[in-house]
């Protein structure tokens, strides 16, 4: 049976796990969700997922939610398929892969979802943007690059090698770099604004963000 | 070499981290930090962690920081030495724990912290508890809790058998039940109650926080 994604078509969560399908060539079907309440109806609370909330992938019979634990299964049990390696089969380089994703979750992507949900989400509801919160975000995220610019001398990628670190920093940087006036603050960092354009150029983002 | 932990002793992410050492059976000697500033040397920052956080683990020459980043290491390296099964073999199996994982990290753990944040450390830093966070915050776990009402329905754990995902939610409910007026919370909900009873009764659990 093929492999069916159900989600928001273009929110990040969904293109992180689209990422990864395109990343390992997989095929697979995109159930696209346009109405709310789809995924709220008690019969998607309790076969798909509790909270009613997307992306979940259904692969044949076996049912995952969770845009990281989707494309930590994906990786599992397809990555030995393809040419591409996500996540490192030796313990100590996986080890420091783990210590990158925990970063992009800590660090990264709080303060980068409330840019995210004020300056998009809000807008799009109606709702005032709080700019004291983008300001306060906007703030957080500069402490949390001037690190990872660090990080990144000399280096392609956060572990060296691409690997599904980056990739989970990828869908939420994408929007506020190409839709909030705050592209700078990845810009203005060499090192940093090196490793967004080789994510960018990866052909599993083109075809993700072309699709 | 033995394994070292650095860290505050009596810290959820710390506690998170020697609850798999326990589990595991794994030797370790803990660097119990007792001043902040040791962790923001330019040598600890370097050499140890770049947003000068704590815990790290030292496995002879390999360093790896981040609580869930050291948690899963500890697991891929050490768990095929010990009885004790944290993380299945099985890819699907698998794939359930990482959704449980997920839920921690997006449902459970944020109002939670917040809880503590307000009722434990901001108290003991003299700042004033706001109210309306707490109140907010305990609105938002209910919810969660309601839902892990129904999941853990007829089950010890959240996947059946007992996980890592267990795991990672521990350490904060500990301080939230133990030392809050918030224990009721959890007890409110049957099998909630009777999950986190499982979860104490457990070796590793006494012999970490008897620690």
């Amino acid at each position: 049976m093929a492999i069916k994604l159900i989600g928001f078509a273009q929110s990040p969560t969904t293109r992180r796990v689209v990422l990864v399908l395109n990343e390992l060539g997989i095929p697979y079907e995109l159930e696209s969700v346009t109405e709310i309440q789809t995924i709220k109806t008690e019969e998607f609370i309790t076969k798909k997922h509790p909270f009613g909330k997307v992306p979940v992938l259904c692969d044949g019979d076996h049912v995952v939610n969770e845009s990281r634990a989707i494309c930590r299964y994906l990786v599992s049990k397809y990555q030995k398929d393809s040419k591409t390696v996500l996540y490192p089969d030796d313990v100590h380089k996986a080890s420091l892969v783990e210590q990158y994703i925990s970063y992009e979750l800590s660090y990264f992507d709080p303060p980068l979802s409330k840019v995210l949900y004020q300056e998009i989400y809000a807008k799009r509801r109606g709702e005032p943007t709080d700019e004291a919160v983008v300001k306060q975000s906007l703030e957080e995220l500069s402490k949390t690059l001037d690190i990872y610019e660090k990080i990144l001398k000399d280096k392609d990628y956060l572990n060296g090698e691409y690997s599904l670190a980056d990739l989970f920093h990828l869908p939420c940087a994408h929007i506020v770099y190409n839709a909030t006036e705050h592209s700078d603050i990845f810009d203005s960092r060499p090192n940093v604004k090196r490793w967004l354009k080789n994510l960018r150029e990866r052909d599993a983002y083109k075809k993700t963000y072309a699709e």
